[in-house]
């Protein structure tokens, strides 16, 4: 077994660290020189490249552009709306000077005291309040509306506990800011976002979520409803996955952003924002990978075949690369994305271990025997099996393949999804599934925060959502035994 | 005339007002309300992808791949390399706090002194310290190497003056750093991008480059050799768009990065970097742009045909709308793309200064009498030519006028470039040339620092780079007569 696998824990032993293990061995990312600021690697970043092409395809296909705003955002600019300032004060990266100097003394350089900003500008955690203040200037009429802007930026929020994708300080993410002539309007493109990220979800992370509403806990601060999708880990925690928020008028009241409407009223401009990060990847880690590496859904691997040369002697090698080149022309012409791992100076039981780890969906193994045979050897990364094949026809056979492993990936965290969720109707139950058997707890509660914050105090679960499609059902809140009208859905998370 | 375009001022009159006019009226950009930041907007974000595209397509044929390094520096590393910490200090956003608190005299939030970062932090203006940091545990043996790694990524240096996308305080840029085991194989790789540049330059952005090598004054901080693409701008001033740089082994001295060669030595790492940035949307809007306002080359346009119904009633309106999408949907299969312009509340007359305005390369408009004769009015930007053609196999027309005027463009630019290059053999030509002729100035210089220096302070003109492409020739220095074998290129620049 190759050596990097050796040090990567199982699962079954330490979850956290074998998520870490993972991440850093299979080359996604590392911890950098910065407190919690990661270096995401070429592979890990290869990734993050190919969720970006899905996503931003679909918010064009949905009518939106990109643009971007500034990094830096005024200090007073974030006291304008009283819960966002109280929701991020506490994380903010905050720059007060613009120079260095050397040190007199000698020590390198240092802080240059005379250049000092008149007003602080913070790293951006979010960009509501400088977009909302640029919108100012772009809306006059309702004929400027609506605007569907996005921006792929980074963000810094300065977290004190960090891990690798799932939380760090500085992140990449996509941020949409929209603009409405209505509130109508405003919560429709709330709930098409959030189906879009549920989309890419399912269809390329192979990652079944629910959708449903934050509870007034857990909303965005600045928002008036946040909608969300909720994936489920394999330790049975819950990931918050991407959110869409309806902001109402509160933006556009804070940075007076007004419109003429059709019956030349003035009017406040209605609101969203939504996003997805880098924490993204940190659930397709979680939600597919084991204890031999990554599982990689084939629409998000950056190498979706790997071939491996078995052989001795240079002639051997010859004719295994010569038909191995043929079989890639081919697949690449059908746009699956191949790699010929002929790297003379390793042997192929550690490249085996090596693209395990890395979770590349297929592995193609040729020999000799197999040359004379017509056959190759083929090896899914989803279920382990290996089998021999025709080489008749084997680009069809992979192309097809790949499409039957990225629907096994889905089907089998569903599976677990739905084994994983409980429907209980006592707080009993619901301290015995949480601590049992984990995962979604669906469950009758009374609707108020105070509930919730002694829910979460005695079993450190909370309301992941109350799920669009929950079906009415009368009912007793599991803490209160005051009356609910259907149930939500709870979990501890990340 | 549009009342947009009422406000651009001639670029004869006043250049620089007319730049920052184009910009901001064709809704590329705009200051923020954090000083030296931009806004890239919509239409402008949608130029930058494309040319993003184009060039992370050639950075991957040529084997490179992205990763995403942090956004912070620890100060201390800025100090490990002597001239880079001297070139970047003076222009270092700092981070020194990471909380906010609300203020306790009721003055919306301040700092909060007790989360004073134990090391400040500097916004990277560029990524060579971290990046050289990181590479120190990826390295081991020449078996690691090369690495060819490139970021997207946003910088901050603190400018003074900005202007838009020509010096702004934040701007988007990539930036590439190679590890190699020699030192050809750096310079190599260093040429390589150069030349990579130079052809996006001239194949997409339609700008005619001069590739050269900067003179020790103007060279990177922290280089051995600076390569660069410089561009002619049509007020006679030079804009250096692209820089390509070998770095010796400099930052694997001073982070201490070794590997362990063929030969069993350990050996310093061998490094480039290379960046181009937004300054290139500056490029391409003052090298191409005339009083009328942008224009576009058809590669790069986000709109390529914009297509304008001329109707008196419905029923008129709705047979051009009919006849508008058929063509539409057989140019979008072809590749372009279109935009139907059928919002009916504005005058066609104000539309065709519009789109004139952003730059739109052809413009196609139909009426009643049109469809009647079979015809459709085919207007281009580049030459603002209109003519009357035969809706009859208009498709291929437009994708063959589309190459045209891309050629066209670049080939003006050209013959404006070839005009504004002189050869002068004194220092009085030499000044005269670049007061009452301006552009390029090919003259023999002894090669000092000291001499350029003088001839910088006396004129304002900096040598641009030593083309590669320099004949050898004997002369000698206009300034002090000392001999030199070559020609190298002067200018006033950005």
């Amino acid at each position: 077994m190759a050596k990097e696998l050796k040090e990567v824990v199982n699962r079954e032993d330490n979850y956290s660290q074998w998520y870490n293990n993972l991440v850093v061995k299979a080359g996604l990312a590392e911890n950098s020189a910065v407190r919690g600021c990661m270096v995401i690697k070429p592979y890990g970043y290869a990734i993050w490249e190919k969720m970006q092409r899905a996503l931003d395809d679909k918010f064009k296909e949905t009518g939106h552009q990109n643009a971007y705003f500034p990094l830096f955002i005024p200090k007073s600019f974030f006291s304008k709306e009283a819960s966002h300032v109280a929701g991020f004060a506490k994380e903010c990266a905050v720059v007060t000077h613009y120079r260095l100097k050397n040190d007199p003394n000698g020590n390198g350089v240092v802080v240059d005291e005379d250049a000092k900003l008149e007003e602080e500008l913070i790293v951006r955690p979010t960009s509501e309040t400088i977009i909302w203040h640029t919108y100012k200037n772009w809306i006059q009429s309702y004929r400027d509306l609506p605007i569907l802007c996005n921006q792929w930026a980074n963000v810094v929020r300065w977290e004190m506990r960090t891990r690798l994708f799932l939380r760090t300080a500085e992140f990449l993410w996509q941020e949409g800011h929209t603009a409405h002539e209505t509130k109508q309007e405003a919560i429709e493109e709330s709930e098409r976002m959030i189906h879009v990220y549920a989309d890419f979800a399912q269809n390329w992370m192979a990652l079944p979520v629910v959708i449903g509403h934050k509870s007034e806990n857990e909303r965005f601060a600045g928002a008036e409803d946040t909608l969300t999708i909720e994936a489920l880990m394999q330790d049975g925690k819950a990931l918050q996955s991407g959110t869409s928020h309806f902001l109402a008028q509160n933006f556009a009241k804070a940075f007076d952003v007004k419109f003429a409407g059709r019956d030349g009223k003035e009017e406040y401009v209605w609101a969203t924002s939504w996003g997805v990060s880098t924490r993204l990847m940190g659930a397709l880690i979680m939600a597919h990978s084991d204890n031999n590496g990554l599982v990689l859904p084939p629409k998000l691997a950056p190498i979706q075949v790997v071939m491996i040369p078995i052989y001795k002697g240079e002639e051997q090698q010859a004719a295994v690369l010569g038909k191995f080149n043929e079989i890639a022309a081919e697949l690449k012409k059908r746009g699956v994305s191949v790699n010929i791992d002929d790297r003379d100076y390793l042997r192929s039981g550690f490249k085996f271990a090596e693209h395990e780890l890395k979770g590349v969906p297929i592995r193609i193994a040729m020999g000799a025997r197999d040359i004379a045979n017509g056959t190759i050897e083929v090896a899914r990364r989803d279920t382990l099996e290996k089998s021999s094949v025709s080489v008749e026809g084997i680009e069809s056979y992979i192309v097809e393949l790949l499409d039957t492993i990225q629907e096994n990936i889905f089907n089998k965290a569903l599976k677990f999804r739905e084994e994983k969720t409980t429907k209980v109707d006592t707080y009993e139950e619901f301290k015995k599934v949480l601590d049992e058997k984990g995962g979604f707890v669906l469950a009758h509660w009374d609707g108020t925060v105070a509930t919730e914050e002694v829910i979460k105090t005695e079993t450190k679960a909370t309301v992941r959502c109350i799920p669009i499609d929950a079906e009415d059902e009368e009912g007793v809140c599991v803490l209160t035994g005051k009356p609910s009208s259907r149930r939500v859905l709870f979990a501890r998370s990340y």
